[in-house]
């Protein structure tokens, strides 16, 4: 029974500046049974700017394939996730798409709640790309990564 | 001399729901001399139910060369300004594209406040797109806008 399921939220967060982050967003974080963070440490320090109390589970390049099992099971028990990454809108250039995908796949509803994005900051403030843009991908990590999604 | 020069603001605004507006965005539509909108009816919904009293001034695609002359020449005085397009993040198939590049010339500092944006909003809740996409503009207008930028 589709009412049941929980829902998917796909949670855009800051890219540098903790006052980037939208009233929607801070609403959901808190509300949510669980956060599924690309890295929970940096997802920590936005929570506990905002005083939100909500538990954190990893999902990096490493474990979506089983996470996405068990937030699934959540999600079916009817229990709300929320996706982060560690900075932008996640899924563009960040783990969390085979949850996505699976989320969709198995019937529950995904909603994105927008915010920073890295990428139309950029285009934003250039001056150019006003009717259209090609976006590659972010340069190959090294050590740190050049720039978040 | 650069230091007196005001700000170009280039402020994200909600793209249907008036809770995706982040805190600086707040913060800055506050504190500014004059917002430069697409649609100041538009805009005043949202400055109304934030409670915000910054005057606006229209910017669109008709008015946007004398316009820009005017309002550069507030930032030469060394007032701060905000553009906002009716929804969504400005420039990306928006007005504005030529205030920001005239400010860019003219040694004025442009500062993106990133947030919503219907493109990557779109993106991250398909599960698809994750490593690059491509965004040729958003459909023709007809009587409507389609969808906000």
């Amino acid at each position: 029974m589709p009412g049941s399921l929980g829902t998917l939220f796909v949670v855009a967060t800051p890219i540098g500046n903790l006052e980037d982050v939208t009233l929607r967003a801070l609403r959901i974080l808190r509300e949510v049974a669980v956060i599924a963070a690309e890295d929970t440490r940096r997802t920590s320090r936005l929570l506990q700017h905002y005083s939100i109390s909500t538990p954190t589970i990893s999902l990096h390049e490493h474990n979506e394939r089983s996470r996405t099992a068990t937030l699934l099971d959540r999600l079916a028990r009817g229990e709300s996730v929320a996706l982060v990454s560690d900075a932008g809108t996640p899924v563009v250039s960040d783990p969390g798409a085979e949850l996505v995908r699976a989320a969709h796949a198995a019937g529950v509803r995904v909603e994105p709640i927008p915010g920073p994005s890295a990428v139309m900051a950029a285009v934003s403030a250039s001056g150019f790309g006003g009717e259209g843009f090609v976006f590659l991908g972010f340069p190959p990590r090294a050590r740190s990564r050049a720039a978040p999604g």
